[in-house]
């Protein structure tokens, strides 16, 4: 039995008639349906309750519904025995790429100066900047960071990458480590950040690493809203180091009301929609995987839990 | 002689460094520096003051620094029988692709909708709306407006375009003529505009035209000022028809002090900047057209003054 749960009970019906389609011989239950929860197998989940998963023993693998798992990794229900798979893209990729398009497109055609032009009432052009002229970096290259590297490289900007370990992508200054990362902050005009949240990167756009960022850069941050320290983004804002950001994620979402994010002129606030997981794309991407699983194959996304993504 | 006159003193050093570096052989002056009005041949410029041609006897043509040539065709100074070259695309393609696409990223992943909801303090998700949900009609298939439509279509859009004769571009649904762009109207959620301004398309978006397309739509002007009837614009975001424009070139430019646009909220206004003529693409544009010119070939980007571009 495969049971099926997000916080919205209009998504798990959606949810509930797609898989019952693409796998007509398996039985899947909402919350609501369960009456057996030792029947549960398998979880296919966002925003699980707490304790939910206490309450299953045979439970043999959590299927999520998206792209981070930070927050399923820090539930104390979970045996680390139950594996993890997260979606791989799962139609993300594509809107991640729209989203960060839209902030560089922004930054390199002055499009935040003009707005603010134009709320003063004035008509005043400023030199073109061509996009070969403008370095981003992206922080994070797995699945979501490379398409958004190479997408943005084919636009005719400079591109440079960052991960955890060495990778390669073409068109792409690939860095890792420590040492990359100075390197790479030192040389963004847009800094987009694209990382999961983890003990290692928690906190990771700190004071000092902002600081490090050339003067009238940007920060679009679209990976998860701990990674940033907010206070020390606006301080940066606030002294005109960094000229302005995009945010769609937050260390505490919804963004709290009263909150100085919202109101100040030189931030785009987004709620956390920067890439959605498409329904049918989920669908058939655990299905595979659910296959995989009962063909005796390796499932693909599987969560490391030593490294937390 | 080649005289180089633009409004910017600093321009024309510039352009006359270039293009002396470029025709060595050639004598280029500025309007300071012209002593023998009767021994210029070609004037190169944008934005001529009133009743210059009118002094140059001997003129043979005139190399406008730009795609637009509706302020030249106008003057009374310049003879029918002096060939006017425009600029073909120097440059201004793809930053008008830029702009065009910065502009229908804002509606798809409706970003114009978030910027008023962080405003309002609101933190709501909308439900995603894929590049393919999202029909394009890009007005004018030109230097321009082509390389527009076919940068759209590959981004996934669904794109047509428009033209007053029958034109292909792969993967754009081509109409033209009256009939051509009354199904364009109908079918556009963002209408892009990118015609010249002749006595043909003056006016042209007005308030019948505006009213045809479909509720909930986005405009964006970015060819001339004189094609759009700004309070039929005012009217229809006003009452709701329309959700949002992005205007770049206005009835009088610069945009009056106090005028409606300046302060609507669903408006974005820049100033003449879409596509910026890059020098030294201009220059070898120009220098080649020379060329070809002395070798007794016919110039590029002759402009019709029959049909007025
Ligand atoms: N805002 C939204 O709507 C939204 C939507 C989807 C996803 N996201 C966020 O985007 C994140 C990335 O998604 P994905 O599918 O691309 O994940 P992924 O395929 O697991 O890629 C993660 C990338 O981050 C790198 N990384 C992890 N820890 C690192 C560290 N300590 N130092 C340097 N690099 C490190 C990894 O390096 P290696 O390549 O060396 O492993 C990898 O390149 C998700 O975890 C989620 O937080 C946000
Ligand atoms: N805002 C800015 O910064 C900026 C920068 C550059 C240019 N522009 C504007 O963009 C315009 C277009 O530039 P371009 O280089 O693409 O010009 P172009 O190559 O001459 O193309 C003009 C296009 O408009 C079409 N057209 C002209 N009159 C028409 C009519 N009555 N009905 C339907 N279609 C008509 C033409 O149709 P055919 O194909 O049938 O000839 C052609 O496709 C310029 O004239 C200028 O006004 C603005």
């Amino acid at each position: 039995m495969i049971l099926i749960h997000t916080p919205s009970p209009k998504e798990v019906a959606a949810y509930l008639a797609l898989f019952r389609a693409a796998l007509p011989q398996q039985q899947f239950v909402s919350l609501e349906q369960l009456d057996q929860p030792e029947a549960v197998e398998y979880v296919i989940t966002w925003g699980p309750p707490p304790a939910l998963f206490a309450g299953l023993p045979k439970l043999k693998a959590v299927f999520a519904l998206g792209a981070g798992v930070d927050k399923l990794l820090a539930r104390d229900d979970l045996s680390p025995a139950a594996p993890i798979y997260r979606l791989l893209d799962g139609g993300m990729a594509p809107q991640m790429v729209e989203y960060v398009r839209f902030g560089v497109l922004s930054y390199q055609r002055h499009m935040d100066i003009y707005r603010r032009q134009q709320m003063a009432g004035v008509w005043k052009m400023l030199a073109p900047r061509l996009p070969g002229e403008v370095r981003v970096g992206v922080l994070g290259l797995g699945e979501i960071g490379r398409a958004v590297a190479q997408a943005l490289a084919a636009d005719g900007y400079q591109v440079s990458g960052w991960s955890r370990t060495p990778r390669q992508v073409p068109g792409v200054d690939c860095l890792f480590g420590d040492e990359g990362l100075d390197e790479l902050l030192a040389g963004s005009d847009v800094l987009a950040c694209v990382l999961p949240s983890t003990s290692e990167t928690q906190g990771l756009l700190n004071a000092s690493r902002l600081a490090a960022l050339p003067e009238g850069a940007m920060l679009i941050n679209a990976g998860r809203g701990d990674l940033l320290d907010e206070h020390a983004l606006l301080y940066q804002l606030d002294n005109g180091h960094l000229r302005c950001a995009q945010l769609d994620v937050f260390a505490s979402e919804p963004l709290p009301t009263g909150h100085r994010l919202w109101q100040h002129p030189a931030v785009t606030v987004t709620p956390h929609i920067a890439a959605i997981t498409l329904r049918q794309q989920a669908v058939e991407q655990i299905a595979a995987n659910l296959a995989r699983l009962a063909a005796g194959q390796d499932g693909l996304g599987l969560v490391l839990r030593a490294r937390g993504y």
